[in-house]
């Protein structure tokens, strides 16, 4: 077996420990004679696993006891539609910031989402640049740039958007908008639980899986009861953010192997010293990384501005296509996978997510440097 | 390791050559250096096996060119709002058979979608009898007891009852009803893959996949492309059947490894020779067990109709809860587990399907006889 350097942008390197653990019960979890696969989600042995998966996000994130923490199916995409159906009343607007592709798309939802329950979305910032299909996204807004409506449903943002390499709260420059007293959601997908947030500045935190904790097909929700509560009661039951948080997550049958897995992965986490340690670790990635791109400037280019550069997703660009291409290829045949960029936007994607380890890094920037200087 | 006798009503025993499988190539999955979960979904390695999953169910199903085969998430549940949404246009009516619990549950959440919509659901059939919360169920309709409007939206039936153990199409006496022209749509999730149906019959099939094809996390949804062509299109994206149809069920992130887990359930199914084989092998099993049932009248009885009785879940009574109790634990100190009725009802249920050995039967038939003669 020769495991590769995986930088996938998700679904994405998980930590070979949490795996290991996974495989080595695979057909027997503890000891009950079955995977955990087989057991009923309403039987103790799985339920203790679902307890721990949410007690330890409790433990690392700090969630305060005013807030829930959920897991639901369906993807964040689903959630781009779930949330609006939940927390938008008739009459009532929801507000967006708008930083790259997954920003549009939940813009895109949160339209039909409220269109058919009787309300209405507004782009309170976008910084979005060109004209046609595809826009060009390099930074996160500046303080006070995004005026918020002291009567919007919430204020949502994407705080780091995967494809274009932007992320909100890196640096000081670039915090979290001030939303006054309304509720801001914010799509955390791809770099929850890299670093500590202060939960209790959001109304909503989800996050799809695949990217820092766990395999595809389960979304984290991390959400203040007293928005759970005032949620619409007129839509399907299944989609009332109340049935999971009045269930423990257990109205219906949750993905069970994805919340096990969730479970090893965060353990993982904890046993590497938990958040704090986590964001020492990463941004030490993300400076190596950045630093072999500033080192050869005449070589590497990285579109997105200093203060706005995601610790989970590098990007950039090489001369020419041609290099990009080159670039990759040279990449796996020595063990690194995942490095092309999104099909959308070409050039270069490296995801740093937690379980990246430091040393492909180092050994992803020597490359770099190398491969700089043969031009 | 010590694999139990595993009779859970789903999540459910998988068949442990697809999870042997599943565990030697877990840390690496077709060479590829990295786990499954570890692959994007865009990646060659994982579609090869996405694609392998659909094809395979397309094969031992006999899915006609007429028809799509999708994978969504949410579970069955979700589904049981999502349909509605897609196929019940502004002013139509939806009409629901109803059987047991399942059928109560998909019939509670149309009302909620359809109210949401401008749409409405009506009771076709119910075989239901008994006033207060829990109905007593013990019968699929006879034929021509459904009366179906021509102008409905479709017409819903659960094809199992997992809890009632009631399953239509199981004898002569109990087929799937007749429509005329109204699309038939069934919930399969518990009967799902047992046996080959007549596909062209349904507008739409959907089953979780925890209960006979994979873990929990994914949903199968078999419908005419012209049933999904004409779905309501003022509903969010990724609520339209016709996004994961149009996207291969790639529209965004799929549940990627509980997609692997059923290709390997549904390649160990191909090898042990298809649903002829396996709708052999099920009846013997249920046949095994209605017998042992049957020949101690005095201490077993089953309160499902003869016509209707399912192959997959086997629910039977002791003379009183205390015997119940007594032949559960005595059952599980010899390896067999999960035979405890659902909660709502009580009893006994055996759920028997397809990765149930018909050895394990065969013991459970045993132990029955010999629980019974001790009394």
């Amino acid at each position: 077996m020769n495991r590769v350097k995986n930088f996938n942008a998700g679904p994405a390197a998980l930590p070979l420990p949490a795996l290991e653990r996974a495989r080595d019960e695979f057909l027997d979890f503890a000891k009950s004679g079955m995977s955990v696969m087989e057991h009923s989600h309403r039987g103790k042995e799985y339920e203790a696993c679902h307890d721990e998966a949410i007690a330890l996000l409790r433990e690392l994130l700090g969630v305060p006891d005013t807030h829930e923490v959920l897991f639901v199916q369906g993807g964040a995409s689903q959630l781009f539609a779930q949330i609006p159906m939940n927390l938008v009343q008739r009459g009532q607007t929801a507000e967006y910031v708008v930083t790259g592709a997954w920003g549009e798309k939940a813009l895109s939802e949160a339209k039909a989402a409220t269109a058919m329950l009787g309300g209405a979305v507004r782009v309170a910032c976008t910084t979005g640049t060109g004209d046609g299909k595809e826009k060009s996204y390099v930074r996160a807004p500046a303080p006070g740039e995004v005026k918020v409506s002291p009567d919007a449903a919430y204020l949502h943002l994407t705080s780091n958007e995967t494809i274009h390499g932007v992320e909100f709260d890196v640096t000081p420059a670039r915090p979290f908008p001030a939303t006054g007293g309304v509720p801001l959601v914010a799509d955390m997908s791809s770099d929850f639980l890299w670093k500590k947030v202060d939960v209790s500045r959001f109304g909503l935190i989800y996050a799809g899986a695949q990217k820092n904790i766990g395999p595809s097909g389960v979304v984290v929700v991390i959400a203040a009861k007293a928005l759970v509560e005032q949620g619409r009661k007129d839509i399907p039951k299944i989609f009332q953010l109340r049935t999971p948080a009045e269930n423990k997550s257990l109205y219906n049958t949750p993905p069970t192997f994805g919340i096990y897995m969730i479970r090893n992965v965060l353990a993982w986490l904890k046993g590497l010293g938990g958040l704090d340690a986590m964001e020492a670790r990463n941004r030490r990635k993300a400076a190596v990384l950045y630093g072999a791109i500033d080192g050869a400037p005449d070589f590497y280019r990285c579109p997105v501005e200093r203060e706005s550069r995601s610790v989970m997703n590098v990007v950039f660009r090489l001369p020419t296509e041609a290099d990009e291409e080159r670039f990759v290829k040279e990449a796996k045949a020595r063990g690194m996978v995942g490095l092309k960029g999104h099909r959308s936007v070409g050039g270069i994607r490296v995801s740093t997510y937690n379980a990246v380890e430091p040393a492909w890094i180092d050994e992803l920037a020597a490359f770099m440097a190398e491969f700089a200087r043969k031009g």
